[in-house]
């Protein structure tokens, strides 16, 4: 039976460009045919030139609550009624709910990173010592939601130190004074990494068709180590597979999706997610083809 | 399984309120699926006040065309980019094209019923004489549409003679000079009547709850005319039925709804729908329940 969206049922909207390859639909969708919601989750492509008129349009609409993906997130932050601190100190809103007409700005990617390495290492980021490779938008989500959320320590490794810089300086002066840019000496990065709880590689460095390139030297990795990555095309990037042939815990990329995605669920519909479901979802459609 | 649309399909949005009992959702979805086209028809509650945004909104979205219904046939003239010549002398649009980013508003309501009348009754409107009761919106549009199409009389009777005036006066000098107002005078109405080919009702005497209510006396209805009736709850008003009695071909007000529909429908796709498949789907939608 193909099921067509009608006049009680509420929308969510993603908004982005490309979204062809986007999962978020199936996953959300899925759970809202699973808990018989009348809601329905939508992809819808928009140039930069249309987002705020798009966005003016649908916040008057049947809709509880849109996602922005590249490459909106930072422009979509202008046409919001209220941004939530978090995102206003990341500069970036993945996520919005529409209440009595009033649009809120959220950034659930740092916290569904977070979430991600919480529930599948089974930890508690409070107070630990956190190493992070790179520099970009999910480094910044995800590095100002662990000083938010109180670690004791970030070093952040970047190719462009002065740019690692920038970004320590910020938390540092918004938040919290964690953050600390670690240099080029493989001996200091090693004897830092020594002392670290996690490891996490927030570059695009193991992307698929990279599939053999780590952004750190195997050497670094000690068994002691949570190591994430935020790549999740291959599944098991190389250094996931060299940290879990050491025996480092390890959390995969897709976690990060998949929580950003469930809190965002929660956010626009008040309900907890099926996270089960979702997971099922996403790793079924990231599995790699067998045809 | 239960399908959403996707990133790939284009949506076409009725905008109106309320629209709880619009069947066009069904019966638009019904010819997509049957087709295999990937669109979908979503109906959206819209007030004035918000009107425009959302139009704004949408007319750049993933959107082919809309539709317009009560209350804001008239108020979208304002926000379309261009305008089909008879929607812009009836002064009301239902259906608008979006193409390469461009907006064409159109009204299939007067082509709608005169398409049900001329498909129904085996006739051409071409040369003949037309009597109309009522002066609202839809008999605007229908006794416009029916001077383009070149009838060759228009009478029109209503409660207040001015208003019909009005009409006539502006059919014969926007259109062509081929329309009448009726006098209060039975004698005359029915001596019009006999030199007429169809009697339409264009007021909403007769709906349900009052299905004995008719909007011309029985007396007035001769055997030689083709009775249409713009009321489809009941399907069958007290107007159809009478006529029937009398041997008169009769056009019930679906037709109407059907056929500006499918109207709506080649303009948006430029696929000729399935009349006979949305047929089914209203008439089963309006029949009475048997519960």
């Amino acid at each position: 039976m193909i099921q067509y969206p009608g006049v009680t049922t509420k929308l969510v909207v993603l908004l982005g460009n490309p979204l062809a390859h986007s999962v978020s639909p199936l996953m959300h969708n899925r759970v809202f045919e699973k808990l018989g919601m009348d809601y329905c989750y939508m992809p819808v492509e928009v140039t930069g030139e249309n987002l705020g008129k798009v966005f003016a349009g649908l916040s008057r609409m049947n809709v509880a609550g849109l996602q922005v993906t590249i490459p909106h997130k930072m422009a979509i932050m202008e046409y919001v009624d209220e941004l939530d601190p978090l995102a206003a100190t990341i500069g970036a809103v993945n996520t919005i709910t529409v209440k009595n007409g009033k649009t809120k700005g959220y950034n659930t990617d740092g916290a569904g990173f977070v979430q991600s390495l919480e529930e599948e290492a089974h930890i508690s980021v409070k107070d630990k010592r956190i190493y992070i490779v790179g520099c970009g938008g999910a480094v910044r989500a995800i590095a100002m939601t662990l000083a938010f959320k109180g670690v004791e320590k970030i070093y952040i490794q970047n190719r462009t130190v002065a740019k690692a810089q920038e970004l320590a300086d910020e938390i540092n002066t918004k938040i919290c004074s964690c953050t600390e840019v670690v240099g080029t000496s493989l001996e200091a990065q090693k004897e830092l990494l020594e002392h670290c709880h996690v490891l996490i590689n927030g570059t695009s460095l193991g992307m698929h068709p990279h599939d053999d390139i780590s952004p750190i030297d195997s050497s670094l990795i000690g068994s002691h180590l949570v190591v994430a990555d935020i790549v999740y095309n291959p599944l098991m990037t190389k250094l996931l597979r060299t940290a879990k042939d050491k025996g480092c815990t390890v959390v995969p990329g897709l976690g990060m999706l998949i929580y950003q995605g469930a809190a965002a669920f929660k956010l626009f519909t008040g309900v907890e997610p099926l996270i089960e479901e979702m997971s099922e979802v996403v790793y079924a459609a990231m599995a790699p083809s067998t045809s």
